[in-house]
């Protein structure tokens, strides 16, 4: 389908985003109280399984009231992309890794490869924009490059909006392949040396969080470098202002995303499209999300936040957006590790809604 | 097996009871070195994993330096039993409800029952000291009851020691029934109306925690009647004063325990002395580990602290003993729930262990 886009001009690929995204439709809160009644006829204290509950309400409504609730089959994909600003020297690791981290992947040798068979959920590897010519075809893997990665964001913007609409509108398409073939819920992560920096810069922008509060170690850097890194997106919001001061949010996107940042953001949209949970993994997810939500707000309930990374900025980003996580592990892998972690507890929720039995039918009277 | 030691004086309980804790040996935490060692060639970078990587670790030591690492199969026990303290009003339901909740899961309706089987654990309910008859034999029953309950703390001891010895044996019987069995990984919950406020009482004799700060709402209690609570609980250590001054863990845990509470000591307590590694649920079942820590120090490292409930003096005494619990997740039903929602997050760090690449098998090189 990219070919396809790709004879597309500006306009025309704007219009077909637009298509998309006017397809979207707030999640219906209200139905939580029909949620929750029935919650309240299992045998359990009233609100005592805690967030399963608030889980399964919020399931309850993305799925318009269908009940049993339910996330299996889950599917994850981890978009792979390289990004220009390696070359301010921001990364502890070259761009070949990339590359390399994207064929063990296919290997079945990486976190998330692990993770998502501990978790139950299937994985495509995704290459949106790795640096270098395409990997040979395997079955989990989508060639999809739109570019060999990004422009050096430090300079100038890190991508063309037709760029960053093709990103979105892959996102879109893996979003409605997934959900043709049965999958009632996605997780997305990513691989991209260097793709720590667009986030922050992102965080920056949409946020009005300073460049030296944005950023952190990323996979390994030096401690002593974070200045650097922190002057690296000072620099890149600032040959950037106009597109940052415009408030448009594909504008801020494009110059300062990633094409994988882009691709992630396109997952949410096409899940809340489709009516379809969406676990959102760490940092560079996060900044997905973010970005997604700018564009259509209505993306937020149906998107879960996994965890809180140990990426430093991601406990500022999670506190001003207002999200509790998942899970507190610790975590700073990305992959998608964190929302294949998250898995279980969706599950779980289900289970509680769909499988425990009700005081009535249980003889338990807990008022007796 | 209870029969049998039912047949002993206290002195030959203490005895079987000192024979099977002196089995119990430290976990080596030397080995951690050698599991890091291996941890840090798998390709990621070095501790990206965070909390993944500590389980993983510990796990490795538990076991003394086996690998491949394995929770699976697990089990966990839900042990019932009733407490003669809910006669002073500090429980919003009667004891009924405890058997009421035995036959739930006997029916496999209960919270407990549907996470075990959303997280892949074996479930077994034990009747340790439901007031009333035994209920009928059923393949996830065991009817093991010391006594209709405890008497009633806040006038005198809650158990006798001998009593107390039962339990903690039965709790080894479980153990090593379990272990011989091959499971590989032990929970331990409970169901007990009224078991907030003799755990609160066991927080206050082992920690120093003041009455007022120990005792939350349970399962419903009207937020007006904790000072009552805290009232019952300050009774109940004022009159079973010299036990709580004698220091010795035993006489503390007859005096202000439960027999349920005193099980799931003997469980963990057996984990060690199988070493297996132990998820210790919530509230409730961290007074029992509290009791045997410091009946036995050495079983702490084979324990892991499934979540932070939301009964308020939880995270007071988790800070206190200076654990961070895998979930976070505002859960306060007990019966086992949260240290079954702990189940795939050890898995995960098993399969993490196992089954990632190294950077060497994989071709990666992120020093490239």
């Amino acid at each position: 389908m990219l070919s396809f886009f790709k004879s597309f001009d500006e306009s025309r690929l704007l219009s077909a985003f637009t298509d998309r995204t006017s397809l979207i439709e707030q999640v219906d809160c209200k139905l939580s109280a029909q949620a929750q009644d029935h919650i309240d006829q299992l045998t359990k204290p009233q609100g005592s399984l805690g967030e399963l509950e608030n889980i399964a309400s919020r399931l309850f409504c993305i799925g318009s009231g269908k009940a049993p609730l339910g996330v299996d089959k889950g599917i994850l994909f981890t978009i792979a992309a390289d990004h220009g600003v390696v070359e301010e020297g921001v990364s502890a690791s070259t761009q070949e890794v990339t590359r390399q981290m994207l064929q063990n992947f296919l290997n079945g040798g990486a976190g998330v490869n692990v993770l998502c068979n501990s978790t139950g959920m299937d994985f495509v590897a995704v290459d949106a924009g790795v640096a270098g010519p395409e990997l040979a075809p395997h079955p989990s893997l989508i060639n999809a490059k739109i570019a060999h990665g990004t422009a050096n964001m430090a300079k100038g913007p890190a991508m063309t909006v037709s760029q960053t609409l093709l990103a979105l509108l892959l996102g879109f398409e893996l979003a409605d392949m997934a959900a043709e073939r049965g999958y009632k819920c996605f997780g997305a992560g990513e691989m991209g040396i260097g793709n720590t920096t667009p986030s922050s810069a992102l965080f920056c922008a949409f946020l009005g969080i300073q460049p030296e509060d944005s950023v952190g170690i990323g996979a390994g850097l030096l401690p002593e470098k974070l200045a650097h890194k922190a002057d690296v997106v000072a620099r890149a919001l600032d040959v950037n202002r106009e597109a940052v001061n415009s408030g448009d949010a594909l504008q801020v996107l494009a110059s300062l995303g990633g094409i994988e940042i882009a691709v992630m953001a396109g997952i949410m949209l096409g899940a809340a499209k489709n009516r379809l949970p969406m676990l959102v993994d760490g940092f560079i997810a996060t900044a997905a999300y973010l970005a997604a939500f700018k564009l259509v707000p209505a993306v937020e309930d149906y998107c879960f936040f996994a965890h809180c990374s140990a990426e430093s900025a991601h406990t500022l980003v999670l506190e001003r957006l207002g999200k509790k996580p998942l899970l507190n592990l610790g975590l700073r892998l990305g992959e998608g590790t964190g929302a294949a972690l998250g898995m279980p507890i969706l599950r779980a929720a289900c289970d509680m809604y769909n499988n425990m039995a009700s005081f009535k039918n249980a003889g338990v009277n807990p008022n007796s």
